[in-house]
């Protein structure tokens, strides 16, 4: 848990920048302006661990005290807008097949990294004893800035439709949480998060579903 | 205020259940998969608490230490899905009016025992003096989740829209602050209860309406 | 930052009624009952402060504890709720440009009131050492009400959209956070709200927009 931080922390500017790309493509699409932009870009990117914040009391999150992530998230929505605007990138590049495998094996990894930081976290704040908050707050950390991001566009949240994507975030979460006392030097964190990334590329090249009722 | 606890817990859990199955109702007709059924449904069980842990500071929420209205409400939420999947119900029964009648009863009880409930949580971190805040945090309790079901859903709240139905929680929170400094053993709790079932009851048997603008 | 705080006080007032009067319109027009009318108005009117408070720990947010403006937005609706019923105003009257125009005055003064005062709410707190923090409390004391409003009537928020809504803010806060080492009595406040106002007014004749990316 105590090691491989540098290499973590560059894990996370990965997500945050995935993530941060998703939230913006939204209001582009929205047609949303820059501000709009940068907003939903940055709360996709920083709100999940905002919310795990408030559940357990840190006041204020700590993206606020130290904003290197909320930094990163809003260079990356920039240069976005900058290359849509400017046509250095076309809308048709952004829908296409590549790009969309590129940002979802990046998002995967974001939503690896987030879940286990989260988990993390809790642990930091003293809840290493509660199982189910732990779980939940990895998961929250991992899925809570993608269901800011679509409530705030006034739409359903993706997570709770597209192909097993909070699934994926819980059973990095619950693997995290049964090898924490297993392994040490930071190898319960790393499989954890693989865990995610193996769920997520599977889940979307074989189009795994959840069931739905009907 | 400190006997008929078991009473309660048992009408709390009855309430749980009710809210459980009216959000997962609302995600299977939005065709959401399993886990957004899931997630809809335990949201509008336990939203509305939770919401009253962040306002007052219990971190983390109480929901996420004792999880046993989390699993109540779970558990309900996949009964339902199985027996909706594997057509032991059908939507038809879903809607009608027997089926609306009976969830509506169990909804209202659920209602006034979060209000109630939701009040003496207020009461119990300190703020008995503040009565505006207590009548909030009652009201809160018991339409939050309701309305965070419907915010998550991507419609416009239907307590804001339905036949008095926050309404109802107001007046069973503002008997209950009225009450407690006059009765004891716990009648003020249930008599406030009761006061937002009657009403709730009655409102959707005689279609009371709030009056409206135009 | 010490003095002019009776001024301070009524400018909130008039900014607090600007913003629930618009929350109330908008409920109306989405042809919400009464209680669905006042909800709106007031979360409008003082969802700002709440957020802000929740993000930094004031619990419970000092609205519930001094409910003084949670009067005066209720007053506000009720009193636009029953000039519509019946009659002393029309919708058109509400529609036109001249109403819009006094009411976009008024909220571009609540929106340069609750600015500085969020950020001021921020120092008190003891976040004065914090930049980038006091900044964004002091736009989301501003703008986290609409944004509410919007989110709760299921629109995407309308400061994403409108005419440099937050930018005006922003550029307030980050007038405040500069001037207030090297003005003192207020003025630091008062030309920080100003400069709010003002940009909101010139965005609104002149129709600055922000660049949108197609």
């Amino acid at each position: 848990m105590n090691i491989h931080l540098s290499v973590f922390f560059m894990i996370e500017i990965v997500g945050t920048i995935a993530f941060a790309c998703s939230g913006a493509l939204v209001a582009i699409k929205k047609n949303l302006d820059l501000l709009g932009v940068i907003v939903l870009g940055v709360t996709t990117a920083v709100g999940g661990g905002m919310l795990r914040d408030l559940l357990i009391g840190i006041h204020p999150p700590a993206l606020f005290v130290n904003p290197v992530y909320v930094l990163a998230a809003f260079v990356a929505v920039l240069i976005l807008f900058a290359f849509v605007r400017y046509r250095r990138i076309t809308m048709e590049a952004l829908s296409s097949l590549w790009y969309e495998r590129v940002m979802n094996l990046l998002d995967a990894i974001g939503l690896g990294a987030f879940t286990v930081v989260g988990i993390d976290t809790a642990i930091g704040a003293g809840f290493g004893g509660y199982k189910f908050l732990m779980i939940f707050l990895g998961v929250i950390t991992g899925v809570g800035g993608g269901i800011l991001r679509d409530m705030m566009a006034g739409e359903t949240p993706a997570v709770l439709r597209k192909h097993v994507y909070a699934c994926a975030s819980l059973a990095g979460a619950v693997s995290y949480v049964a090898l924490r006392n297993v392994m040490d030097n930071g190898w319960d964190m790393i499989l954890s998060a693989l865990l995610v990334v193996v769920i997520r590329v599977l889940a979307r090249h074989y189009r795994w579903n959840l069931p739905r009722a009907m």
